[in-house]
C-alpha cells in the first residue's frame, strides 16, 4: 500500500467536491481566502489585522481549522468576527468536506468574504482544493528565505506570497534577504505579487488589505451587502 | 473513502515494520534520532552545532529528508559529515521505507548515532514510527508559545523539547513566555526535559550536546568505535 498513490485519489476526489463550494459562494457572491503557512508564521495575527484595516468596508468571517484546540476562533470571536471553527483531530489540512458545513453555518450572503485558516503545515494544504477565490500564503522571516526550495508546491500554488514579521529583518542574526526569496519566488510562480508585512509594527499591512479588498470587489463589483 | 482511516492503516503497518530499523540499529549498536519540528525552527543548524560540540567523541551521520531539494545534504558533507539525502517527492513525513535504504547506505558499525532530520512539519511525523531511540522536537520562539495546544501529538510523543532562537525572547516583539511552554509542556508530557538554546549565540548547546551524548552511550555502553 503506498500512500502517496491513496493520497493522490483523494486530493483528485477532493478536487472533483470543490466545485459544490464554489457553486455554494458564486450564489451567495461571497469571496473565500483559503490561507496557509506553517505553525507560528502569523495567520491569526495577519487575519486580525486585515479585520481592523477593513473596518466596515469588507464584511468578514472566519473559518478557523486546527487539529484540536478552540484557541483562534475564541480570539476571532473576542475580536467581534464570526467564526466557525473546524477540528481536524489529526488530519494536517482541511479538505471539502471539512469546509463545507462551516460555510454552511454562515450568513453567507451577508458577508463579502471569508477568509480559512488553514491546518499549520506547508506540505498538505498546498494540495487540497477548497473552492477558494484566492489561495495567500504567508512565509516568517525568521522561517527563512530558502523555503521555496524545500516546500516547492506550496509556494507554487499560491496566487500572493506574505512575508510576515519583516520587523526581523533588522535584527543582527537576521540572514533572511528580501531580494533572494523575491528572485527564487519569480522563477516558480511569476505573477503572484508579494508583500511584505509586520503584523507588529503594522508595516505593510494598509498595502496588503487594500489588495485583498480590491479583489473581493473585482470578484464581486455588484454585491449588495455594500 | 475518509483519508484519516486509511493514514490509521498505513501509520500501524508502518509501526510493524519500524522493528526492522531497529534490529539493524541494534546490530550495529547505533544510535538513532528522529528530529521533527516546523518549517524553519532550526533543524539543519542544530545538527550542524551538535556536531560541533561533539567533534570526534561522537561518531555522527545524517539523514536529511526533504519533499524536494538536497540543500541541507549539502550542507552537511560541508561540514564534513557523512549524509543520506531522501526526497519524498510530496510525501509530508518520512516512513520506515524511505528510512531504511537511507540507513543501509551509511556504515553503522563505524557510527555511535545517526540524526534524521525529518520532513517541516509539526502534525504527520508525529504518527509514523521510524524506530528512533530518541524523538526530539525543535520549538523556535517566534512560532509562539501556544503551538502545543495545537499540535499536541507532537509535543506528547517527544522524548525532548528543544527550544530553538531563545535569543529572540530579548525582543521587545517577543510575547513568548518560557515559563508558561514548560507548564503546558509538563501536563501533556511530564517525563521529557526542555533544553532552551539558540544555534546564533550558541547559548543552552553545550547541555544538549551533553545530554543527548549521555543518552547515545547509555544505550550502547561498549560500542568498539569509541
Amino acid at each position: 500500500m503506498d500512500i502517496l498513490d491513496i493520497k493522490e485519489d483523494i486530493i483528485e476526489e477532493n478536487r472533483r467536491e470543490a466545485h459544490v463550494i464554489r457553486n455554494l459562494l458564486e450564489g451567495s457572491e461571497t469571496y473565500l481566502v483559503n490561507l496557509m503557512a506553517s505553525p507560528g508564521a502569523g495567520k491569526t495575527s495577519t487575519i486580525l489585522k486585515l479585520a481592523e484595516a477593513w473596518g466596515d468596508n469588507v464584511s468578514l468571517a472566519v473559518v478557523e481549522g486546527d487539529i484540536d484546540s478552540m484557541v483562534d476562533s475564541h480570539k476571532m470571536k473576542a475580536a467581534g468576527l464570526p467564526a466557525v471553527q473546524i477540528t481536524t483531530g489529526g488530519a494536517c489540512h482541511l479538505d471539502v468536506p471539512m469546509v463545507k458545513p462551516a460555510l454552511e453555518l454562515l450568513d453567507l450572503s451577508a458577508l463579502d468574504a471569508v477568509i480559512v485558516e488553514n491546518i499549520g503545515n506547508l506540505v498538505c494544504p498546498a494540495e487540497f482544493d477548497i473552492g477558494a477565490d484566492l489561495s495567500a500564503m504567508i512565509l516568517s522571516v525568521p522561517e527563512g528565505d530558502d523555503k521555496i526550495l524545500k516546500y516547492p508546491l506550496m509556494f507554487s500554488v499560491c496566487d500572493v506570497l506574505i512575508v510576515n514579521k519583516i520587523d526581523f529583518l533588522a535584527l543582527p542574526s537576521n540572514n533572511f534577504d528580501l531580494d533572494r526569496l523575491q528572485g527564487r519566488f519569480a522563477r516558480i510562480n511569476p505573477h503572484a505579487p508579494i508583500f511584505p508585512i509586520s503584523t507588529y509594527s503594522g508595516e505593510g499591512l494598509p498595502e496588503l488589505a487594500h489588495w485583498i479588498a480590491n479583489e473581493i470587489r473585482a470578484a464581486y463589483p455588484s454585491k449588495k451587502s455594500r
